[in-house]
C-alpha cells in the first residue's frame, strides 16, 4: 500500500516521504480500515516536529484521525461487529497512523458513521468537533457563562463559536486579521476581536468585563496567555489547548498571586479516558447530527497521498480556509 | 510622630522620605500601637514600585508588620482588651502602615505576644513565618510528600526549610550560589541545587523524580517557573508566592496540554480569611513555639527610621545576609 512516511521529528518538510509499505495484518480484536479521507490537524504538524505529547518509533505514519471502511478483522465480537461498517477512525498508540492507504485500529477507537454523515466529514469528527465538543462540556460544568477564545476563526474556533451559539454562552472571540472579525460576524459572532487593532488589549478587557467572562479557552499560547489573564477579572483561568505561537505562556506572576488567576492545560487524549462511556456515545451522537451544520468543517483541498508537501505548504499556509484532506487513490 | 512616607509608586529610591506627621487618633474599635520594630519585606519593595496587589492613596506610610505595645485605643471591649500588651501587628487596608513611631491597627490584625518572644522576632512574625506556615500546610493538606522550593536561602525559604524538616517532608532547596548552598547544608538540608551549576535543569530532573516531587513553591517567578514544570512529573504544579526575577512567569505550553501540569498562585491575605480562626489561632500559637528556633529569622541591621535609606540599600544587596529592622527612637 501506499502510505506517508516521517523517518525524523524535524518536521514534515525534511522528515515526511510517500513510500510503499506491506498491507498490515490485523491481529485478533483489530480491524483494518481502507481508508477514504484523512485531515492535517495542528497535532499533526506538532507531533512531526517532535512537540507533541506522543512520540512513536520512527519510521511511522502520521495521522490522527480519518474514515473509511473496515475491510478485515483479526477476529473477535467486537471487531467483527464493525466488519463492512463505515467508521470514523483514530489512529492506535505504538501503530502506523490514517495517512495511507489503510490502517490498522481498535474497534474501540472506531465511531460507525450515521448515512447522512459523508466520508470527507466523518474524517474530521473526531479531533476537532470532540475537543470543541469537550471544551464547552468543560465550561458548561465549570458554570462560565461567558468565556472567550484565541485562534477564532479556525477550524476549532468556528466550532466553539458555532456550540457557543447552540448553549447560549456569551463568547468573546479573538483572531489576527480584519478578514477573519469578518468572516465570524458572518457566522453570527457577536464579539469579535482582532489582535492587530491598537487598542485590543483595553478593548478585551471592556468586553471581558462587561461580559463577566471567567475562562479563556487558548491555542495560540506565548504572549497571548498572559494577554488574556490580564483582561480577565479575580479567579479567572486560561485553558491552554494548543500552541500556534510555537512560544512559551508568559504570564504576570501578579495574575497568579493577587488575583487568584489559573493557567493549566486540555489534551483530548487525557480527556476521553476521563469521560466516560455513556457522556463519549452522547458526543458521539450530537457531533454526528451537528457534522452538516454546528460541527461542520471546511474543505480547503483534497489530494492523493502522492502530493502531500503541496497540501501540508497549502495548509500551514492559510489554515483558516479550511481543512486538507488525503484522499488515497484506490 | 516620624514616619517614612512614599509619596509616588516609583519604588523606594526616589518615592520615600522621613517626615514628621501628626498622631494618628484611634476610633471606636480600633488601637494605636507604638511602634518598637518593622521589618522590609519583598512585598514592601513590591508595593513601593506599585507591583503589589493592593494600592493605597498616597502619599502613604509603608510597611505591611511590626510589633509594639497598644498604647491608646478607640473604645469597645477588643480594643480594650488589647490596651497595654505587647503585640505583633500588621498593617490595615487603606490606612498608613507600620514604618512609623505610632501605627493606628485593628485588634483583628493583632496578636498578643508571648513573654518569651522578642520585639525583633514578634515583629517579623506575621509575612514570612505565618506564609510558610500555610505554604507547608497546603503542602501537606494537597498530600505531597515532597516539595520542591526556590529562593531558598532567603528568610521565608529557610523557614520553609525547617518546618520541612519538622514534618518530615522530603525537599528540594534551589538556591542562586555555591555559598548559599553550604548555608542550607550546614542547616541540615539534604538536596540543595544551585542554578548556577551547568548540568541544573538535568540534576532538578533527577532529585524531583528520585524523591517524587509534586509540587514547587515558587518566589522567583520568570523562567525559573518554567523550569521547575519541566523538572517535575505528570500532575504536577507550581505555586507562585513571589516574583524576585521581575519577570514574567515562562511556561512551556507542552507542560500543560500533555502533562497536565498546572501553575497558580498563592497571597497570605487570601489565605488568611479563608484559613478559619481555629486555624489561624493554631499557627499563631505554633510559631510563637517556634519562633527561636524553625522559624527564627536572622537579622542583618537595626535603623533608625532617618536612616531607611541605608537601610534598604542593605537589603536589596543581600537579602538573604537577613532582615532590616527599622527602630523608631523613643
Amino acid at each position: 500500500m501506499r502510505a506517508l512516511e516521517l523517518h525524523s521529528y524535524t518536521g514534515w518538510r525534511t522528515g515526511l516521504q510517500p513510500v510503499e509499505k506491506p498491507l498490515p495484518q490485523p491481529k485478533p480484536g483489530q480491524v483494518l480500515v481502507k481508508m477514504a479521507a484523512s485531515p492535517v490537524n495542528p497535532a499533526d504538524l506538532a507531533f512531526m516536529n517532535g512537540q507533541y505529547g506522543v512520540r512513536k518509533t520512527l519510521p511511522t505514519v502520521p495521522g490522527w484521525e480519518g474514515s473509511g471502511t473496515v475491510v478485515k478483522t483479526g477476529g473477535g465480537p467486537l471487531a467483527r461487529f464493525f466488519l463492512g461498517r463505515r467508521v470514523a477512525c483514530a489512529a492506535l498508540d505504538g501503530y502506523d497512523g490514517a495517512w495511507a492507504e489503510y490502517m490498522l485500529t481498535s474497534p474501540l477507537r472506531c465511531i460507525p458513521l450515521r448515512r447522512r454523515v459523508s466520508d470527507e466529514q466523518g474524517a474530521m469528527m473526531l479531533v476537532n468537533p470532540l475537543s470543541a465538543w469537550a471544551l464547552i462540556d468543560l465550561a458548561r460544568r465549570g458554570k462560565h457563562r461567558a468565556i472567550a477564545q484565541t485562534a477564532a476563526a479556525g477550524a476549532l474556533g468556528r466550532m466553539l463559536l458555532r456550540l457557543g451559539q447552540h448553549y447560549r454562552l456569551s463568547m468573546v472571540h479573538i483572531v489576527r486579521r480584519q478578514e477573519q472579525v469578518e468572516l465570524l460576524r458572518s457566522l453570527g459572532a457577536k464579539h469579535v476581536l482582532s489582535t492587530h487593532q491598537s487598542d485590543f488589549d483595553e478593548q478585551l478587557q471592556d468586553i471581558c468585563r462587561h461580559l463577566g467572562v471567567t475562562l479563556a479557552l487558548d491555542a495560540v499560547a506565548g504572549e497571548m496567555t498572559g494577554r488574556l489573564l490580564q483582561a480577565m477579572p479575580r479567579r479567572a483561568r486560561v485553558l491552554v489547548y494548543g500552541a500556534l505561537s510555537n512560544s512559551a505562556c508568559q504570564l504576570h506572576p501578579g495574575r497568579l498571586i493577587f488575583k487568584k488567576q489559573q493557567v493549566s492545560g486540555f489534551w483530548l487524549s487525557d480527556w476521553l479516558p476521563r469521560a466516560g462511556l455513556l457522556k463519549l456515545l452522547h458526543a458521539g451522537w450530537q457531533i454526528q447530527n451537528w457534522l452538516d451544520k454546528e460541527l461542520r468543517t471546511e474543505v480547503q483541498a483534497r489530494l492523493p497521498i502522492e502530493e502531500a508537501r503541496q497540501g501540508l505548504e497549502l495548509y500551514v499556509r492559510g489554515m483558516t480556509q479550511g481543512k486538507v484532506l488525503f484522499v488515497p487513490k484506490s
